[in-house]
């Protein structure tokens, strides 16, 4: 099956932003045997849209829009596609009682303009929009099917993750793929390539695609079949394979992050954990806590940026600050002690470096990071240089700190039996 | 003058890489006075190719295509924009001699294939690639103007920025156009829309694009004129009029962000800044920090995810815990205080809100956000009721928290002199 995809906005034609909805949906939609043959943004105008539309029809079975599902004059994308498919618009009433009730909740006043987000094209099933009030919708006719999504990336997402449009793609399925995800850590994208360029391209039915992120690497392995059972077992061979090969870097199987396995892994060992952080400035923290329920074993952290606060917060000692500076070992490792005794937790994480642009010198250049840990049966700091800006090096302390509390809580967790 | 932009490539189309050539080279065209009305991403097809630039000619005056310029089989941009211009291809014999020059230098084969990347369009001006083999063109025909551009982002703009493209480019300027960004907060891109409404189409060598992101509202304004002075003055008077109906919600001008702002204000005010996080935990001190320099003013912060952090960090008491809850106006009232006492700064900014997905109550439900601030002179803590999962509940409390803060130190500020 072929899909287009249609970005409506001024703003992405314009280059005011970078149309990163296009390869998200693109992916989102491989493993449901639909296949990406065309790419269009076109400005907000109606005849743009309708001309877009029909020739993606044209092209594709499938046409997915996104953007000008808004409440303001210049949002037509449900008019134009109206107009393409011969369709004419009609009020949604469960979208208005459910923008009604949206405008209540939020104790905002709702403007004429916001009922138009309830129209759509005669036939269409809608999808309300977890993340905004513009809902979805897939409209199926003798001229192909559209789909319209709104337009920012976190309204795309969690549509496209709802279970009405995830029922709706696995019905549109012909033949059986079966998607498993390992998840990497400590080892680099070519070097995994390097070692499973035997299997890449052995099996047509096999496909293996490793995709590098931030210090970690994910390996998507689909296989084919014309049964479950036969894409299962070539999975499984696979797998057997990889873990033989390289099992020691394999840290999740499935599509859990770092954070999760770390979250799963403290609940499993009844491990509480807090965070001492100086250049990652609290993201170790955000990361941990943007999964749903990590306050079960997260109490929580502190961010010492400055080295007044490094003293008083975690206990650094001041001539440890003064002889070795704040991007040391020493420091590293007394911020980790001092978080865990002063908050009271079985493992403390901290991270003292330099992200730069600045602060950099030769001793000390710009992405070295020193990542603390401790438990109350060690603690100890690990020395990282990490190459990139500011972000990234940031970032790779993120992950790497995550994952040495893993094994922290692994260890303590094993010497505990 | 209009511009369509052609990516040609299976792997954009696909979504293996985002499209970044396109934004790239819509903002390099804007200062000449190209505006970009279409995008497009084709696959490695020739028929595709053909459409697309024949599509590209008729809605815009000049087709720029990246990608397909390369020595292997799938290249096929130049045979298919030589067959939509109806132009024969011929060989470039300095083309020749370059490519003869480059495998010389780089010490490698050159095999016949390579050839292929020296004919062009009859009639093309050929620029040479100070980044790859591939050298871009310009052909100039009566249905239009194609430049062909390669593939990777450091080719393409290597090439934009060559005296050639330049020059060209330069030649084509009729109208003199100026960009101005204002940034809101506090008020809604509909409502703001709704007050603009009568600038919105007065003026036709104005426009006015109102666009969102999470909790704020970008505006650019786009004025056109013969010269830069007629421009300018355009913008000079609408800007003052919206400084006079919506100027208590523009909180910057240009591209800087909520965060560049506020530290900007601290850093003039001379006050130091401090955070105390529940819900967004660390998210606050994560996105301060992510300004290089921040360490100037912002002196740290503390994650109190648990109660006993609440109370042992923030001097939270247990009363206030118990009676009002840890989402509560008190709570947040006193994390601030407490915060900006027991870690030295002048200003301190808490969060404490339910984020989701579980942990609300009919009385306190998911969204339900409370942030505090505290400076020397006043205590206070604001209420908000976000909508989202627990992401977007997070971030906008993020950016509330950061205005809050904004306003503190400018208060502040004022109060001192």
């Amino acid at each position: 099956m072929k899909c287009a995809i249609i970005a409506v906005g001024t703003e992405v034609v314009s280059g005011d932003i970078v149309n990163t909805n296009a390869p998200y949906i693109a992916n989102f939609l491989k493993p449901y045997g639909i296949r990406t043959v065309l790419q269009m943004a076109v400005e907000d105008r109606e005849k743009d849209i309708v001309k877009a539309v029909k020739r993606g029809l044209k092209k594709a079975d499938l046409v997915v829009t996104t953007g000008g599902l808004g409440p303001t004059y210049d949002d037509i994308t449900k008019k134009a596609v109206a107009c393409a498919l011969e369709r004419e618009l009609i009020r949604d009433e469960y979208s208005v009682e459910m923008l009604n009730a949206y405008f209540r909740r939020a104790e905002k006043k709702m403007v004429e303009s916001n009922l138009s987000q309830c129209y759509f094209p005669k036939g269409s099933r809608v999808i309300q929009n977890p993340n905004g009030t513009a809902p979805a919708s897939i409209t199926h006719t003798k001229k192909g099917t559209v789909m319209m999504l709104p337009g920012p990336p976190i309204e795309v997402s969690a549509l496209l993750q709802t279970e009405d449009i995830r029922s709706y793609l696995e019905s549109l399925k012909k033949e059986e793929m079966i998607e498993t995800t390992l998840k990497f850590f400590g080892i680099g994208e070519s070097h995994l390539e390097e070692i499973l360029s035997d299997y890449m391209k052995k099996e047509k039915n096999l496909i293996l695609a490793p995709y590098a992120k931030t210090g970690e690497v994910q390996l998507k392995i689909t296989a084919k079949g014309e049964t479950k059972e036969e894409a299962q077992e070539l999975t499984d061979s696979l797998k057997e394979k990889l873990y033989e090969l390289v099992g020691e870097y394999i840290y999740a199987e499935g599509n859990v992050s770092l954070e999760e396995v770390l979250l799963a892994e403290l609940m499993k060992n009844n491990h509480t954990l807090v965070t001492a952080e100086s250049c990652t400035g609290g993201m170790i923290g955000e990361t941990i806590t943007a999964i749903p329920g990590s306050s079960e074993v997260y109490l929580g952290g502190v961010i010492t940026y400055s080295n007044p606060l490094k003293m008083k917060l975690c206990s650094v000692f001041r001539e440890t600050l003064e002889e070795y500076g704040a991007v040391s070992k020493g420091t590293a490792c007394e911020m980790a002690e001092g978080a865990r005794k002063n908050l009271g937790s079985d493992i403390a994480v901290s991270v003292t470096g330099i992200a730069g642009p600045g602060g950099g010198t030769e001793e000390k250049p710009v992405g070295l990071v020193y990542i603390g840990v401790s438990t109350k049966e060690k603690t100890d700091a690990y020395r990282f240089h990490f190459v990139g800006n500011r972000d990234k090096v940031r970032r790779l302390s993120v992950k790497n700190a995550l994952y040495l509390a893993l094994q922290a809580s692994k260890e303590l967790g094993m010497s505990k039996k």
